[in-house]
């Protein structure tokens, strides 16, 4: 049984990956920089996403992709609040967005007119870090709240990202939190990864973030 | 496409479905009343776990199985140290655990000596709500940072659910969290369902929920 279910299970991954490829052609063309933005449900995603777009909106023209797994709008209806357009993509209850459907929100938002796209995966530390998206880099939002020993618990994501953002660290004196254990955690796994502590709550810390964006975004 | 698909995805849910009926009469005949215990990464389910084998553990034989994605065994571990029989799961990377898993893992625990099992579910509020286990009840963590959004967010996981923790109300005057809209999104997916507002920090709000699962257990 299981010397048939691996070809299968490649052969998935393979079409997933041939239109991640296309979607990674079609920002490239729009110079338009992509982000995977993940995490765990209530980890912050939109809130940074709403700080990004606060502290942005004057020099870079940011569009959202929103992954949920039902159909409520309430993280799209947030983002275009804020001024920035947003597309809402309903997984039916699948826990991972994969390239199709990001080919499906690339087809209803003038990439072209953006500098950056932000895709909000679906709330999940599992399923999203296997699905290939197009994107130019993995974003992973960790919250204090959740604890330390998430990088233990959840490594396969923590392996495939770029950037962990550290959300929350205004709750730091109220929880208990070891961030040498975290960090210790997070090392083992994606060594020289960039790590951004902020807290959406409060604004501290995101200009070591937006500076990284902006970095990044130049190079488009 | 998908008219094949869907015979396909319910032939495999039976199988589970039929197994979780074995599981559920394995238990009955022992006399152990089964808990699938799901939550968001970090939302507290060890937590909750620990502190009600503390205050039962005079009265209440309890053993754990701890669903796990990678081979860590930081739950099953401080389960032990509490004075408690724990079987750890590595579900190898699945997002939930299902009626095979929970049938292994009956078979390293002496279920005959126990009172209470419960199943720690992988952390996750989207795939453990299609797998039945054969336990008894669903009981879901919620906790206050994770914010008051997630019924509207995860509506299947709250559905299908007979009791919901909600624990961290010791964090509630530091985020925002409306309690009204919570309720509200609570009580339109699943009319009636307990609740139990608990802290596993302070200790507070246990004695509702262990009352609750007393009575339960008289009833084995």
């Amino acid at each position: 049984m299981n010397t048939l279910r691996v070809p299968v299970v490649e052969k998935i991954l393979n079409a997933n990956d041939q239109l991640a490829e296309q979607n990674r052609r079609r920002l490239d063309q729009a110079g338009t920089f992509g982000i995977n933005l993940m995490a765990s449900p209530g980890a912050g995603k939109t809130s940074v996403i709403l700080q990004t777009i606060r502290r942005l909106a004057g020099s870079t023209r940011i569009g959202v992709i929103e992954g949920d797994t039902a159909p409520v709008t309430i993280d799209a209806d947030r983002v275009i609040s804020a001024g920035m357009p947003a597309v809402q993509i309903n997984t039916g209850g699948d826990c991972h967005l994969d390239a199709v459907m990001i080919a499906n929100g690339l087809n209803q938002i003038a990439v072209d007119q953006l500098d950056l796209i932000i895709v909000e995966n679906v709330g999940n530390l599992i399923c999203p870090a296997a699905f290939q998206l197009g994107t130019h880099t993995n974003v992973l939002i960790a919250s204090i709240p959740e604890g330390d020993d998430k990088p233990y618990k959840y490594p396969n994501i923590y392996r495939g990202i770029d950037v962990l953002i550290l959300n929350k660290i205004d709750l730091l004196p109220y929880v208990r939190f070891d961030m040498d254990y975290f960090r210790k955690g997070v090392e083992i796994l994606n060594p020289g990864v960039k790590v951004f502590p902020v807290s959406c709550a409060s604004g501290e810390g995101f200009d070591p973030w937006l500076d990284w964006l902006r970095a990044k975004l130049s190079k488009e």
